[in-house]
Parts: C-alpha cells; sequence; structure tokens
C-alpha cells in the first residue's frame, strides 16, 4: 500500500481527550477517530490490525471445532425474560420498541439467542457436542465509557457457545478453549494471565479470566509475590452447565430415548481489547512497536528523498519485490521531510522499516532498521529484498 | 468440512412462514434461522457464502482504490439534523436515548458519519480523492419485513463513499464504481439491468439501481419490448455533489488556498440480497444450484454406504486429496440413507456431487453429477480427482 493512496492521519500532539497510552496512540496513527461517547471508527490500518486479529481467533477457534455463525445484533426481550437475566443486566441494556410495540434488545452478549436457536435444531445425543461462535459487534449503555476502545459501548467480541451431553464433555471442550485462548493471546504477541475467577451475571460454575497485565488495567490480578497489579480483561470462559438450556428448553434426546438438558459453556474474547493490550504492552516513547502476526504491514519502505530519481526508481523495485514475495509492505511515497516521515513511521509501528536515501544509494546502499531495538544497519540494495525475507522467515 | 462435525439442519418440508423460493431454500437448507420479525441467524453454510460474497465485494472495492473502514452503528442523532434528513427517513430509523439524555439512531446509512469523519482529516485537494467503504450490519424499523432477508429490518451493506475535488473526478470515480459493480455482480453469477434512477433520499442529481430479475421482486424494470418485470434491487450508485459536505462543513483548500466544498458520491449494495437473488435466479425443483464462485463448497462427496470399508476408504482419500489441493470440500459422512443424503445434496446445491458407493466402487468406478445438468458419468476411480481439479479450472 501507499501512504499517498491510504488514509493515514497522523497526529503530530497527543490529543487531550485520551487518558492511555493506547488509546492516545491510536488516536495519533491514525488508527482511529472518535464518533461519539463511547464509540469509534476504524480508519484503514486500524481495521487491518482489527482483522488480522480476527484472522488468528478464527483460525485457532476452526481448529478446535468451532463451527461459525452470525447471529442477530437485535433480539427479542422475551428471550430474556425467559431466561431471568434482564434484571442483573437491565441498568447496561440497550432497548427499543419497534413500530409494532415490541421491545427489543441490542445484544451485549448472545446465550439467551444461541440457546434458543440450537434448541430447535439438535435432537438427539448424535448432535452434540457442538461449538458455534460469531465474530459480532456487540452493544451496551456503558455507564463509564473511557481508554478509547478498552471500554466503549459498541465494540467486537468472538463469542462462543458449546453444546454437550454431559459434563465429561463439557470438561474436554472446556480445555480444548482454554487451550486455542493461550494460542490465540500468543500469536498476537501478548503477556498474559490467568485466573479463576467469579462467575458473575453469566452464571455457571466455574470461569477463567484472561488477564493482560497493563498500567491502565482495570481489573486487579495478584501476583506470585503477593503483590497487586492491573490488568485488562482480554477473555472469559465459563462453564455454564443447563443455566441457559434449562429455562429455555433445550434438551436433547439420550441414548436411551431419555430427555436431558443440554450442558453449556461459553467463551468470550474482546477483539477491540487485544488490539488496545498489545499497544499498551509493546510501546515506547516513539510510539508502538507491533507485535510481528498483527502488525498492519510487516515492512515499511521509507523514501526519504521522493524527489531523487534513483531513489524513487530502487524503492518502486523494492516495493515490486517485496510485494511479489507476498510481504505485506506499506510506502511511505508522501513529499514530506524525512524528520516527518521518520517520526510517523516509529509512531505506527510497522517492525522493520527500509530507509532509502540518495546519501547510502550513490554508495549502492540501502538502510534497515528494526523498529524495537532501533538499531540501524546498511547494507547493499541489491541484498535487502533477501534479507528482509530471511528477517520474516518467508 | 465433515457434515457429521458441521450444523447443516435440513429441512424436509417447506417452512410454513416463508412466501419466497430463495426463503424458503435458505431455511430448508440450513443456510438461516428466523429470530424475530425481520432478523436472521446465519448458520455455519449460510455464512460462508455470505463471507465469499463479501470477498468478491472487497477484492473489487480494493482493486478500485478503495480504502476499507468500519464505523459505529451508533450515530448521535444531532448529526442527522446538521444534516436536514432526519424528516425524511423517520418512520424507519431505531433510535434510543443514552442514560446521559443523548440520543442516538442505529444507522441505516452512514452519509452523515463518514462526511464528519472525513472532514475533519481531509485537509488539502493533495488529500483527495478517496474512496472509503465498509461491509457493515445496518438496522432499520421496516414496516414490512418479509421474504426472508430480502427485507428485512438487519441487514449487510457495503456502503462506499466518494470525496473529490471537483465533478470532473467524481465522473471519473462514479465509472470506476460502477465498472466495479458489473464486475462484483457478474462473478456473483447473477443476472442483472442497470436504470438511470430517482435519487430518493439520499439527494444528489445522478443515481443508478442494479436490478436482479426475479418473480419475487419488488421493483418495476421496464423491459425493451415494452413490458414489465419485477426485480430485486441489488445496489444503488448516487452522485451526492455537496449535499452532505455542505450542510456538515466537510471543505478543502484548493490549489490556490481557497476553501471549497468536498464533492461526494456514495455506493451501497445489499449483501444479503446478493444472497437471496442467486437462489432466485438459480435454482430448480429440487433446489439451489449455486453459482461457482459463490458455492459454500465447490465439490461435495457424498458416502452412499459409510458402512462399507472400501467406500470410506476411497472417499477418505479423495477428501484428503481434494482438500490439499486446495479445493474447498463438504464430505457427507452422516448415517443417513442414500435417498436422503441425494435429497439434501441437491437441496444445498454445491455445483459439483461425487458420489461413492459400493455398487461402483466393486469395479472400481466412481459416479460424478453436474448439480445443473444434473448429468450422472461414471469414471475410473483413480481419475476423479484429476476430472474434478479440471472441472473447477485448477
Amino acid at each position: 500500500m501507499r501512504w499517498s493512496k491510504c488514509y493515514i492521519p497522523t497526529l503530530k500532539e497527543d490529543p487531550s481527550d485520551a487518558e492511555v497510552r493506547s488509546h492516545k496512540l491510536m488516536l495519533r496513527a491514525g488508527f482511529i477517530r472518535r464518533l461519539g461517547s463511547g464509540t469509534y471508527s476504524y480508519l484503514p490500518m486500524g481495521l487491518r490490525i482489527l482483522r488480522k486479529i480476527e484472522k488468528i481467533i478464527r483460525e485457532e477457534m476452526n481448529a478446535a471445532g468451532g463451527l461459525e455463525v452470525l447471529l442477530p445484533a437485535m433480539q427479542p426481550i422475551d428471550l430474556w425474560k425467559k431466561a431471568d437475566r434482564l434484571g442483573l443486566l437491565k441498568e447496561i441494556l440497550i432497548t427499543y420498541k419497534d413500530r409494532s410495540g415490541k421491545e427489543n434488545i441490542f445484544g451485549p452478549t448472545h446465550e439467551e439467542v444461541i440457546t434458543d436457536l440450537i434448541s430447535k435444531d439438535i435432537k438427539s445425543y448424535r448432535d452434540l457436542p457442538k461449538v458455534l461462535y460469531q465474530i459480532q459487534t456487540k452493544f451496551r449503555d456503558e455507564p463509564r465509557p473511557r481508554f478509547g476502545v478498552l471500554r466503549s459501548k459498541e465494540f467486537i467480541m468472538k463469542d462462543a457457545y458449546s453444546f454437550d451431553a454431559d459434563k465429561e464433555g463439557l470438561d474436554a471442550i472446556y480445555k480444548k478453549m482454554y487451550d486455542a485462548y493461550c494460542r490465540i493471546f500468543d500469536r498476537c504477541g501478548l503477556k498474559y494471565v490467568t485466573m479463576e475467577a467469579d462467575s458473575g451475571f453469566m452464571g455457571g460454575e466455574l470461569s477463567h479470566e484472561f488477564m493482560a497485565p497493563a498500567d491502565c488495567g482495570e481489573d486487579e490480578i495478584k501476583e506470585k509475590n503477593g503483590g497487586v497489579r492491573k490488568a485488562i480483561e482480554l477473555g472469559h470462559t465459563f462453564k455454564l452447565g443447563t443455566k441457559y438450556s434449562k429455562p429455555l428448553g433445550a434438551v436433547y434426546l439420550g441414548q436411551k430415548g431419555e430427555v436431558r438438558d443440554i450442558i453449556m459453556g461459553c467463551y468470550g474474547i474482546g477483539v477491540n481489547r487485544i488490539f488496545a493490550a498489545a499497544i499498551e504492552q509493546n510501546n515506547d516513547k516513539d510510539g508502538i512497536i507491533w507485535p510481528d502476526l498483527i502488525a498492519p504491514y510487516r515492512v515499511m519502505i521509507i523514501e526519504v528523498d521522493p524527489g531523487d530519481k534513483d531513489v524513487k526508481k530502487a524503492t518502486e523495485k523494492l516495493y515490486e519485490e517485496l510485494q511479489s514475495s507476498g510481504i505485506e509492505t506499506l510506502l511511505d511515497d508522501r513529499e514530506e521531510r524525512p524528520g516527518i516521515k521518520f517520526k510517523d513511521a516509529d509512531l505506527i509501528g510497522i517492525p522493520l522499516q527500509i530507509i532509502v536515501g540518495n546519501k547510502n544509494l550513490k554508495d549502492g546502499k540501502i538502510e534497515l532498521k528494526v523498529r524495537k531495538t532501533q538499531k540501524h544497519s546498511v547494507h547493499p540494495a541489491g541484498e535487502i529484498a533477501a534479507r528482509v525475507k530471511k528477517i520474516i522467515n518467508l
């Protein structure tokens, strides 16, 4: 992607309405913009990062046997009444009455909807187990929207639901989901801890939280040395048992024809929170340092003297070569001063920078910079592409 | 994908609450389920089709220079007041007051939001032109939800917006978008006509509708012979001019430093409508006949005698081979009678069926069936994979 053709409105100053590091950096890097209280637009670079996170989640959920579905955001309130969960969540629910007078909820979560869905199509023990999941926008009337996408009114969740014939089945799937979660957060380059937690408004017998230590965290985790640290909740897994299947009539016929309640689990991940937590854990004074697998691009080429014919020729050749090798590359071809380009490159945090300037190029050289270590090195122009491929491990 | 591990709850009978062919078939094939009035859940096969359509749209929009973004569904009502569009759409708007007393709209479209967004970051003629688009769930309090996903309260739209310095720029982008739309509908296997249309509540000077002829269509198109046909509106493109940029203050600085209004266009596609229209145009008495590029899987293997060891061995080998060649394959490994499997295969409409039964296999043969023509042919087992690859053009 050429910067000049993209839409990356970086800001020179920290915006005044952002308190925490990730929020400031997401705004400054031109990844997001605020629309209203607790709602954010994702610009092209921000969306790219979001999609990379979603792709990792999807791959791991599919590998664990999950089946992707897409449920409506709008839910009939009657389902929530049946499951008797209206009181617990009423404060944050966004509801509206449609023209026929029926009341609806814009779903903050989907236990009721999915339990109702499968109750109609799952009939026998032979249809079990099943894990259904979706990656979908959720809504809640958040009392204190803050910290950018960390606590917002509209957010993207991966919510998975498991359906089993018995507790042993649930235990096995729960373990599988737990392991998938670890792989997801590992691949996203996050440091995290897991802890047994209170099931809260979800109900059920056992739950685990996946927490990313961060200065701006709103949850407390206890450390081995007895200290307490703040952390961001990234995910939460629950053994629900029959809390939803019983009131919503989700039953199956057992091997002897007996009617039994389906045993459920549910498993959530805050997609936007991974985005913010990755920044909280990976930044320095100059900007973001993206973990490789969720970086918007793997490599960035900085054209230091776009007016220089040789520089133009060298960057275009390199850009072509990297792109055709399948390496996602951002080319900063703007007619801006070098200082601005270097600052923006460090700000948006692409892991590897290739700096093409006429000074080095006269000696047949091109410069490489690793964003994380800030280490520069100079190499023969003809070797750069091979070197980049090697670093990226292609 | 193995049918036994997936979630494809086909129905034997036409559901009583569906009127039109596509709606009946989507329910019967286990692609969607109704949740409430005008809201539908997409099950794994349905979502796969939706994602294939989205992928085609994304590829063509990117090829035409579009940049993908994601805007909030929730919009402050003030923006709509500024653009003076509240009155025109009030009837179908879903609004709610948040806990702070501010009124919000669940977006049925995003002209206001995107114009506000770019007004803050686009400054100079050098930042133009730009085309931003998103693929996103929209909401409206539809007076008469019907025909399944064709007229629903919650639906997926691709909405693109172009920003230009002048009318010549808009004309050029409009043409590009028009051509991209043609390629999208072509690749989705749709027959369609385009016509100049009334701009309606969007405003602006020129618009085109893309219409798919279908028995259940709710719009009229005039034919060359003077006759009138019904059609489904798939997409609509608008030259908006300054209708939104003027009231929302989206201006840029021209080459001489003069302040000018940004010239806009907008371009919508109903993603779910492509889904339904493709079925309306491609079905027979037995079920759906998917156009190749949006079929949930390209090939289906039907294990006629799953109890037979040789059949099992042959299907597994074939399944492995096709999958590893990158051919998306559905394997019906259910322990069901052949009649049920054949009926389901025709119903869900995967273009190519491979039928593995012990009768043919004893002679070293496997059967191929083309869904569209219903033509059967029998081939040496060892040649099937190569033949399938050839048909699929790999």
